[in-house]
């Protein structure tokens, strides 16, 4: 298969190097007796990631012929909606956690307040960017961006899933409602990163719904796959603490059906995935190697 | 002066009216495990307050004869994301307030992590009814209002002004300082509610400017009667914990300039903004004798 010889690792560092640019020059700079907030929203979002989600919308937005630099603004601004949720999600009042990517996190290299502040101002930079003129000229496109990112985002996406996994914690849940965790809390946003590149090249509504399909099978592969890592993987290698949703009594597939069920399944739905691009020929080998690639990952 | 026969409170409780409906149909019904962030979305949005941003809106839309459902959505927008910095400031780690409008803030109604939850929630929903296409048919205003509230509202406006609030506590600063600092906290989302009407209406430059003027002087009396209140209130005249400035050792007019001077320039401030309304006559009596009100009520 074609996709095999595809280095997604490289792949990915070629875009992150571009999103990594765009986020650097779209984040406001420091500057007067606010400039906490604003380190604290770069320290949360530069520096660091395999940038997945900015990967599809570069790769997606190709496909379709939209031009790079929008396309780097629009990754720039699903990455700072991935970080203020990964700043909030780490507070101690929520998943607690002390390290990010290997680093303090957020309200452990600011305080707890500049961490809820630095979160809420991602948030409303991300949906800034997309509403911008340098986006698209088309302001329907515009409009249409920032719709699908609040649907994907909030109470009915992802801040919805990070409830659903709050208040059940310790519960057993179905494998159903498992999927259905999953895929509000990490999968919506991944399908949308998808869907932003097809939004972005004006995409029909055939080619749209594949890209929707194939976003929404490599978000719920990616998850299965993190939850595979978090199981087996050791705080180093992951960059993050490894083994809390055994200790917090977390309803994952994993803690369901157990690591090795667990990677089929990842596997399946990765398949699945590669599977919904096959109208776009050769120029969908990246985005099937990722499919491979981010359930076979060790970090 | 003509804007004295109008009964402020009156029409106040009328457009809240209207908008209280609007916000109960356009925030999600709470449903499936995720119920509780949505109940605490309602929580924290519905029954109370002046609804002094949506007043804003709605007679800025009225003024240029903007529809009165899609100025209510609008206002319902504006009055989501004002409500989601309550929630956030109230949180322990930032203002630490048990009290909001006279009932238990709404981390002491849940918990800490529902009350981060649903303000990340209200702010997305802010910004997604804005972009829906119900709110105008022209997309270029959705994007319009989408910028304008997230500048308003991020890093550089009010966030960073809660920011410079928390980084400058006990520190003394100048008069310029705290203007500054009380522009982008509060001033800056009073400012574009008053936009947000003449955006709908699709307003010309001049009359744009005109409003936006009115707004932020209006924002600025707003802003120290309300200093002057925490200074001279009871806890159950004004609904939330008084005294708490001073006790915080925040920088405020009434601590720069003492009770009389503050109420001084308050007054002057209103009387500007009422001042920027004269191109539009007898329309704008409502708007006029909101400048009055904002410096003269006892709540």
């Amino acid at each position: 298969m074609l996709a095999e010889k595809i280095d997604v690792s490289a792949a990915l560092a070629e875009h992150a190097a571009v999103v990594e640019a765009a986020i650097d020059a779209l984040l406001p700079l420091p500057d007067g007796f606010e400039r906490r907030v604003m380190e604290a929203m770069r320290y949360a979002t530069l520096g660091g990631g395999k940038r997945l989600r900015a990967f599809l919308v570069m790769e997606c937005a190709s496909l379709f012929g939209a031009s790079v630099p929008a396309a780097a603004r629009v990754a720039a601004s699903v990455e700072m909606l991935h970080a203020y949720s990964l700043v909030h999600d780490d507070l101690p009042c929520m998943d607690d956690d002390d390290l990010r990517r290997g680093q303090p996190s957020t309200h452990r290299k600011f305080d707890e307040a500049t961490a809820v502040l630095a979160g809420d101002a991602l948030q409303t930079r991300a949906f800034e960017l997309l509403a911008g003129l340098a986006t698209h000229p088309d302001a329907d496109a515009r409009c249409a961006l920032v719709l699908a990112l609040a649907a994907a985002s909030g109470a009915e996406g992802m801040v919805g899933g990070q409830m659903i996994d709050m208040a059940t914690e310790g519960q057993a849940l179905t494998d159903a409602q498992v999927a259905r965790l999953q895929a509000l809390k990490t999968g919506r946003l991944i399908q949308y990163s998808a869907e932003a590149g097809a939004i972005l090249g004006r995409a029909g509504p055939a080619a749209q719904a594949s890209i929707a399909a194939y976003g929404r099978d490599l978000g719920a592969a990616f998850q299965i796959a993190d939850d595979v890592l978090d199981a087996v993987g050791t705080t180093e290698g992951i960059g993050k603490t490894a083994g809390k949703d055994e200790a917090a009594g977390k309803a994952t597939v994993v803690a369901l059906l157990g690591v090795e069920q667990a990677r089929a399944r990842a596997a399946a739905l990765a398949a699945a995935a590669a599977g919904h691009l096959q109208a776009f020929g050769a120029r969908a080998d990246r985005l099937r190697a990722l499919a491979d690639y981010v359930v076979n990952r060790g970090h």
